[in-house]
């Protein structure tokens, strides 16, 4: 039985207690189920599955996801309070090498990310976590959407990693919830040309009615450079895209894209799918294009994200596909697992 | 008989003349063959070995690498006079498209880049550049010394597209000509910890020898992250390196250097392989690298490298192996074929 | 008589003849007037007001802002072809410089900028300039909207200058012409947090109107850090600003624009006024501000500009105060001298 | 009696201890007396001077320039251990704000910095501190040296945010302290073309012996336009330099350096006197100049500023005047206060 572990800890451990002025502990309301974009969400699904323990051989926690309720608040902390409804940065860095303190926390070494073992996740109904990593949201701002805060934060890092700006051309490859928040974040950034492809024209379609963008169906068919001249020629681009953000983590889908870059250009790595693929190098030397890694979020990621979010410049509404309460918590996995919804909660407490 | 080609366009063809008041004609006193490290060189290579011919069936001029004599100048240069030794920047961009305006004019799709069909290079009498592409050179500087401002812009460029500054710890793989230069450029700008790799120990012995820099050898037999591994404990780098300039083109080398970096490092393509590279794109999100293409020079570039060889801060005299007459052109390219020597030159007219 | 120096030209004067392949003669449509932000404008109404003449004892022609249809072209001119409507981006650098091709034309010391002596200006019936500094516009956008483009890519280039993106809170100081179109760029560049501040509550009104940002009307007879302690109490804002951009020219307001901006912030001095003014400048060093001038727009800007402009991102129609035939032209600069209306438009052919 | 104050507060207050695992407590060896470059240095001698007083009525205590050897470590600490020579960052950010976690740590509102009230100096026998803010030093690096390590992080943050690098042409207004360390940083970068201004001849002279470097003595009775044109003729700088580095804090001195600066220009105002000080705004603007303040010294300032100390890169023994028992502290700040000696030291226990 899949679930067991989770609850079974909960009667094991004592709850959490603020250790450190700077601490809070937040009730959770959400977890969200990530399982289609990442590399994280397939190890976390292959950990559930798995009934992953900890060192100590108790379960481990998973989730990530969370929003919640502040449930009690070290002495100095000051931008929340008891009471406050929450969206959660589930990573926290050492805030002492080199690389917490030149601005990219998000690379820190010793960064303890939720869910990532040892480190238990947010599926619990007290989570501990340092004040600076919670973020009150406004009164129109559900609970449920505040969950979407964390994808939404990754396609925030992932658009300003590939300096998204008014008047460039971008092309997101792939429509899933990273895909979608990606081009939806873009759009928010002002960029009027943007290009969505899958090969999954179900998803496609969801970015057509969410979004309003062109979209492209690559053919598994052809070559990469195939791919890229069709798209090109229906496109109407003779010069490429400014940006490519490809979100599939698929071999070809990257090379296609490297293709469909002008010169000077701008690749980025969102999605994780093998460890070592094949690149079309000699391109990226020839046009001097720029290939970026994409790793979470960092510095202030998650007020924009939220701030786009309360904006209604990206409605995250219509990715939130089923509701499932805590006790059938394995079934929100499962659903995940088969690629069912875009986006699954598991709900913590009656909100 | 490979030479004859060359020879037989000079008495084909009138003397270029002046038809624009920023032109500036050039007679040629030195030409480098350029064989080891770049696509373009073996491409150079494959021409000269099959007698390219442009479209008029006409033999193809070779030749990219050059200094000279300033012969003629158009009304409106300024910056040159006839009897100006000089060295010459052989692409000569539109001026007119988005990149030219934008400061990135060596990708622009438009570049005239010399004895790159259907442009002529540089291995004539007379050569005719726009007025802005010739500098002149200092007394103390030679005019053998001045055909290596060409690579050395190179490495310039690509220690600038690196964002080589003092405080980095910089990893150059290969020790050819390039991969030197760009090691002589990064301690020009003011690094200390500079690591050269190459799997040859003659090369490697040149660049203890010319740079005093600590070396390594990687080992073939060995797996990339087992390379890296072996260089990081050698170089008591717990934590990895930088900045990697990759000079060989080789996929192997390529990995290594991408597990070599630390997070937040900037990984430079410099040489150029095989078209499609795999490349350890896991390591690149996971440790938000950043992957850069770099292709020849830009803006400044080639000012940085010849104040770099007039103020002694690289010394490219030692680089210079073999000086072949004109006549026997075709002797320097065979030798340049064969990996012989660092950098061979074609004496053009007695200095 | 004003106007007589302008009417007789065309009478002295043979039209102009292509005389280079890249070249594009524009029989003008319609000519901005510039009269109130700008020290070039008001260079303009000065030289106007003063008859000034050209080296030859001619009168000296004046207009930098205007739209037109494309009469001739070059042989080599592809993007623009006789008939087509387009935008005139009226100032012409060099290329060959440094500044040109590192990006920065719009400083080149070469540049020949209309209606700047010894160039002159637009309010001609053939104007001709390089084919690469004319923007076919589409068609639902008209050629009296097609003037604006030129504020209104300084006003896109004042924002990319300002590094403007989303998340950013932001203070446009001053709400004239070219204060109302850095606003709406913000906006357009998906800032949220825009405050507009001016001393004139009518302008103001504007800026609230068109935009329906939050306004602030400095005191006079108020310090500069007494305006800003007002203005950072009513908009709640403990920690300052991001960017400034300071739209005015006068001292007082680039000194609360400086205590106005949290550490780290960028301050862009967009108008110009006095030669030297005094700058709180420990406050600069403390806080680590950067202070950036800007100048006129540079390579993308124009493009961008009839991009936010065609897309109705930003709608410049509410500016268009006066439309004057040619043959009323003075009463036009009349208009803009006294302060009437946003931005008077001489008509010089029927659309 | 100046003195008093601070001894007598060895003998009020316990001897501090690690409280916080990453804490580190340093038994101070030389602490450096900085008086005449820096508005915190002058705040110092004020303070000095006058007996400040802590909120408690207490003594308040001077330096925030300071060497030592590592006396006890917290369990944390990995970088140090007890024995260890170490050199002492001096400010010490909350690392939980949006500057801290965006990279910008120098000025975080909440840092506390040595010296400033309320936070007591190093003037003292044993000084607590972070363990990530302690270096340690090589053999070969004195503890006299590694005070110095201050003002060098100073020069080398002023540096890099002026972007110094190879191929610049820089000119450093002020041949005190933190102008020579300036130009020695700069030099270290890999610049050639560094000229160095003072309007005393003999700092001048310092300059030269120590650095080789072209100077120039600006006219006190001719205005900054005047003395841009003098300096621009005997460097034979048509163009004016690419970086002005301010290191004097006089308003007339910080005019020269923009009238200095070509288009494009990084002007950085280092040295700091006056709140507010007239700028020539319209050269700003018509230049597109970057005027930079700079605060102190941020992520990776320290250890570049020790390793370029300890290649012999930059060689501040030549700065070192007086070393002065503790005992006779008064006379150190004394002769700071009237300007005598580049860089005096207290000596607190004997090396």
């Amino acid at each position: 039985m899949l679930f067991g572990p989770q609850e079974a800890r909960f009667g094991k451990r004592p709850a959490p207690q603020i250790e450190d002025p700077y601490e809070v502990i937040v009730s959770i309301s959400y977890v969200g189920v990530c399982g289609s974009d990442h590399k994280v969400s397939r190890m976390q699904v292959h950990l559930w599955m798995h009934g992953q323990r900890d060192p100590d051989g108790l379960p481990f926690v998973m989730g990530h996801e969370a929003s919640g309720i502040v449930h009690t608040i070290g002495d100095l902390v000051t931008n929340v309070k008891p009471g406050d409804r929450v969206a959660i940065e589930p990573g926290f860095p050492c805030r002492r090498c080199n690389l917490c303190k030149s601005g990219k926390y998000n690379i820190c070494p010793s960064v303890q990310f939720a869910a990532h073992p040892p480190t238990h996740g947010t599926l619990v109904r007290l989570f501990k976590i340092p004040g600076d990593f919670v973020y009150r949201i406004p009164d129109h701002v559900s609970l449920k959407e505040a969950v979407l805060v964390e994808p939404l934060s990754v396609a925030v890092h992932a658009n300003r990693i590939g300096q998204t700006a008014p008047g460039k051309k971008i092309l997101v490859l792939g429509s899933g919830t990273i895909g979608l928040l990606v081009a939806a974040v873009a759009k928010a950034f002002g960029v009027d040309a943007i290009y969505v492809a899958d090969i999954n024209p179900k998803k496609l379609e969801t970015s057509r009615s969410l979004l309003g963008r062109q979209t492209f169906t690559p053919s598994l068919s052809s070559t990469p450079e195939q791919n890229d001249e069709t798209f090109k020629s229906k496109a109407d681009l003779s010069r490429g895209v400014d940006i490519v953000l490809e979100c599939t983590g698929v071999e070809s889908s990257a090379q296609t894209g490297v293709h469909a870059l002008a010169p000077g250009g701008i690749f980025v790595q969102v999605g994780m799918g093998k460890e070592v693929q094949a690149l079309p190098i000699l391109a990226v030397c020839e046009k001097e294009i720029v290939v970026k890694g994409t790793f979470r979020y960092a510095s202030g990621d998650y007020e924009l994200a939220l701030g786009l979010l309360a904006s209604g410049k990206v409605d995250v509404k219509p990715l939130i596909s089923e509701i499932v309460p805590f006790e059938k918590a394995s079934e929100a996995w499962e659903l995940t697992r088969r690629g069912e919804g875009i986006k699954n909660l598991i709900e913590m407490v009656p909100e």
